[in-house]
């Protein structure tokens, strides 16, 4: 497993197994109107680089596949959760290339949906106290609780930035901002609890300092690919950011870059509603280009990359070569060149 | 502890160790954009019937109010995920007293601090695993699993029903959902946890029994409520069920005994959009009164309390006297009687 097309065919079949099992929690005998829009975003696939960090963990670290699919599946659950509820809080368009859940069955069927796969997701983590006893299924259950408690507070603190239209931000508010509300549950968690599977004697601090390092290089990657990724591939409307008024890396670097006038425009044009944003957003993407936002963002994200590669080498250092392993090495490239 | 007053000292007193208890699991430490709407309703007081229960079953089965604090925590924590989420979903304006979340701080916010106590709830469980040992810990733990998919059912289905413009619903049909949408959480799972807790050794298929007619009963004197009660003590927009076409027992008995073309014009009413019935939901409850629609509820609701009592002396047969047991069965009557 040395080239890129081995790569793919590794994700694309760690992702096939933990969605297949994710779905076998959706409690398929319950009322149409919540197993129907709770299926659905599953059904429509996805990368599914969060389970397959903690399965690929796993192996790399001596344990069964099988064994870690039930927390795979809890993994992808929640992600999915997380989308369904994203998608209404940020009025998104498209996700995986078709219409967002609350544009199909509307905003309260798709809150509720989003519930629903939340708390699947307990169920499937039940399945650890059968299949790796208590203490090892408390100790997962502890590492989502600790990662729940990240993301909802980062997603607050976007979501908080953006209500109250704030401007005097940095680099540093949004890594801070990025750690919690992407890392934990991207890859932090995934690879901890994969760890935990197999060996529970691992370095667990360095699969933060790598998992902080790679989930950030995906989110700013995820970020880049709004404004000048291929619809088609990445699924999501493009420029939806820049409508939104997500603070992004970009945005950041624009605004600290912008002469007076243009930053007075941005200014302006942050405060205003979604709908008179999304008639400006060429223009702020054109601005991005002409000050080098996107290419400071691009280079910002494979310095973060490269120090990923010297976080992976010290929290895997005493592991065997394996697929796994490799799988693992491979996600740092592939999170800064991904096209969708 | 016999009289009214006696009865409603107690339910204070569970409510507000509850409560306190609740709110020691929000991180306070954490973005005020998290702390501050997702203890908002906490401090907003509430009935607190939903631990009180849980609490009283723990002491009147012999075990410590202590032992029981946590579930009873995380019981509360859940309850008012579901009214954050359930406020946003139904576009609701008032909660106990004052501006629902979501008219606060926007939709966006509201739904990720309600995702937050979702969260929280999971924290309080998990203290159980300290104070009860795993087994119990466990067993709880499988308790809200299976409540919080009845509950996330329930309210697919009552939002599906309303989003399809069903009118083809019977008394049973509303049965069905409530014993998912409310009972379940309200009532089952407070006197199963409590219990188990206490003594793990109760039947507890005659607490289903007896929580279900207890949570029917609070049910539906919940939707009279919203027709004639005093919105002052009730904390809620009078006539919003009305508004939001929510299908209620008296709306059920209406539609059955309307003469054709009343019928005719409330399934024009129930397909209009929320403002244009917000506009007709005085008549409506005009043509209830005028059908027998409320007072046929209301006799439902003695008739299911009569039904809750005799479920009741089935199900506390070998527990002796106490406080908590006479606060259970005190329960019954103020579920139909209480005007909050």
């Amino acid at each position: 497993m040395t080239t890129r097309l081995a790569f793919l065919d590794l994700l694309a079949d760690y992702g096939t197994r933990a969605r297949r099992q994710a779905l076998s929690y959706v409690p398929f005998d319950a009322s149409e109107y919540l197993v129907e829009p709770a299926s659905d975003y599953l059904h429509r696939g996805g990368k599914g680089l969060r389970p397959a960090l903690c399965l690929a963990a796993c192996e790399a670290f001596g344990g069964r596949l099988d064994a870690a699919l039930p927390t795979a599946a809890a993994i992808e659950l929640f992600h999915t959760a997380f989308l369904v509820h994203d998608d209404v809080e940020d009025d998104s368009q498209l996700r995986r290339g078709a219409p967002t859940l609350h544009r199909l069955h509307g905003s309260a069927l798709a809150i509720n949906a989003g519930d629903g796969l939340a708390f699947f997701a307990l169920a499937a983590l039940r399945d650890n106290e059968r299949t790796l006893g208590w203490r090892t299924a408390s100790r997962i259950w502890s590492e989502f609780d600790l990662m729940a408690g990240h993301t909802v507070e980062g997603q607050a603190m976007e979501l908080g930035w953006r209500r109250d239209g704030r401007t005097d931000l940095t680099a540093d508010d949004y890594l801070d901002l990025i750690i919690k509300k992407t890392c934990w549950y991207t890859t932090i968690l995934p690879l901890r609890v994969g760890t935990v599977i197999a060996a529970g004697t691992a370095d667990l601090a360095a699969m933060v300092r790598f998992g902080f390092f790679l989930g950030a290089a995906f989110q700013i990657r995820d970020d880049i690919l709004n404004l000048t990724g291929d619809p088609d591939a990445y699924g999501k409307e493009r420029l939806g950011d820049l409508r939104e008024g997500k603070r992004t890396l970009m945005l950041l670097h624009l605004l600290a870059a912008a002469a007076p006038d243009d930053r007075r425009w941005l200014e302006t044009f942050l405060s205003e509603p979604d709908d008179a944003r999304e008639a400006q957003a060429e223009r702020v993407y054109d601005m991005m280009q002409d000050y080098g936002s996107v290419g400071f963002a691009d280079q910002f994200a494979r310095g973060i990359a490269d120090l990923a590669v010297v976080a992976f080498d010290h929290a895997f250092a005493d592991v065997p070569d394996s697929d796994a392993r490799r799988f693992i090495r491979h996600l740092v490239a592939y999170m800064v060149e991904r096209d969708r």
